[in-house]
């Protein structure tokens, strides 16, 4: 059911999923839906969980990670992220991102768990930021609000993929990803894109 | 009720939004509706191309302009983009990124709309940024480019501004245009925000 969650939201959002949809997509009685889930909202709730929980999996596993330059693993992460944008949007956009959108107000059981999806995936990030920010001694920034940047421009990215239809999905995103690369090489490393 | 429609959507999202609230919303009959919009969907489109034509206009009048430097005029639209983040998600998100968040699939034309409108909003920055790309010798990238980046990491605030919750969302929106703001005066200006 959880897999099913992720598929239809990802499509048509959550308040345009219905629990007959949910059931159908699943192959499950409404019985059983309610037998695991007390209301829709809390499949929600589960949807956002079970989202943070096979994300930061994925990502804890991905081979960025045995860069010895921290500002290397910053940007081994981001390159990641980039080349996992590919096909329409509904096949690389975020469940959380996607759901807040609508049921911010609506939900905040729902809000709250996907403030901790998004969140989540940022703090795995930090250690590495501060050590790039040490390392480079850029001044101004925080690893947190940096770790919690890329999560920003990621979820933009997604937007503007999904307005850029199915032909232009990946490329409207993937030109976001690129620019935070190039802002994070100027602000972590040597690299210089300026003429002198 | 295209006004109601932007505050039901900007609280609740489209699908969240029935045509019964929208009327209720802006006190007119069922008929009246449906005298205007053949159909939801001929709403969301009309409310798509309402919130480019009010948004449109209103930064077009905004002081930025007055710059006589080029990046200046750019840094300017940032900080005011900036500014108008204050308050509940709900007051300063966007429309049409919420809409095509999740009915990019279910609706070509609104998604062809929330498009235009996003895109709009980036192509009105293009002359600055080309003529501020000229001027600091930037390589790698085009204003085109940079124009949809600005609209990209807005629309990312927006989705942490709403993850954050009421008390938080206006803090989370704005540091994502701050580091916006840090990555154009890098590439732009002659700032430098790295240690020597």
């Amino acid at each position: 059911m959880l897999e099913a969650g992720v598929k239809l939201v990802r499509q048509q959002g959550f308040a345009g999923t219905s629990v007959d949809q949910l059931c159908r997509e699943a192959g499950v009685t409404k019985g059983a839906f309610f037998h695991h889930f007390a209301s829709k909202e809390a499949l929600g709730v589960a949807l956002a969980d079970y989202w943070s929980s096979s994300t930061g999996a994925f990502f804890a596993a991905a081979p960025y990670h045995h860069h010895a330059d921290p500002a290397a693993r910053v940007l081994g992460y981001i390159d990641l992220r980039t080349e996992l944008i590919a096909g329409p949007a509904e096949s690389f956009s975020c469940v959380a991102g996607t759901m807040v959108q609508e049921a911010f107000v609506s939900s905040e059981p729902i809000r709250a768990a996907c403030n901790s999806s998004i969140l989540g995936n940022a703090a795995a990030l930090e250690d590495d930021l501060a050590a790039a920010i040490d390392q480079s001694g850029a001044r101004g920034v925080t690893a947190a609000s940096l770790a919690r940047h890329i999560q920003a421009v990621i979820q933009g990215a997604f937007v503007l993929a999904k307005a850029g239809g199915d032909a232009g999905a990946a490329a409207a995103a993937r030109e976001h990803l690129l620019h935070l690369r190039r802002y994070f090489e100027m602000l972590l490393t040597n690299e210089n894109t300026r003429a002198d």
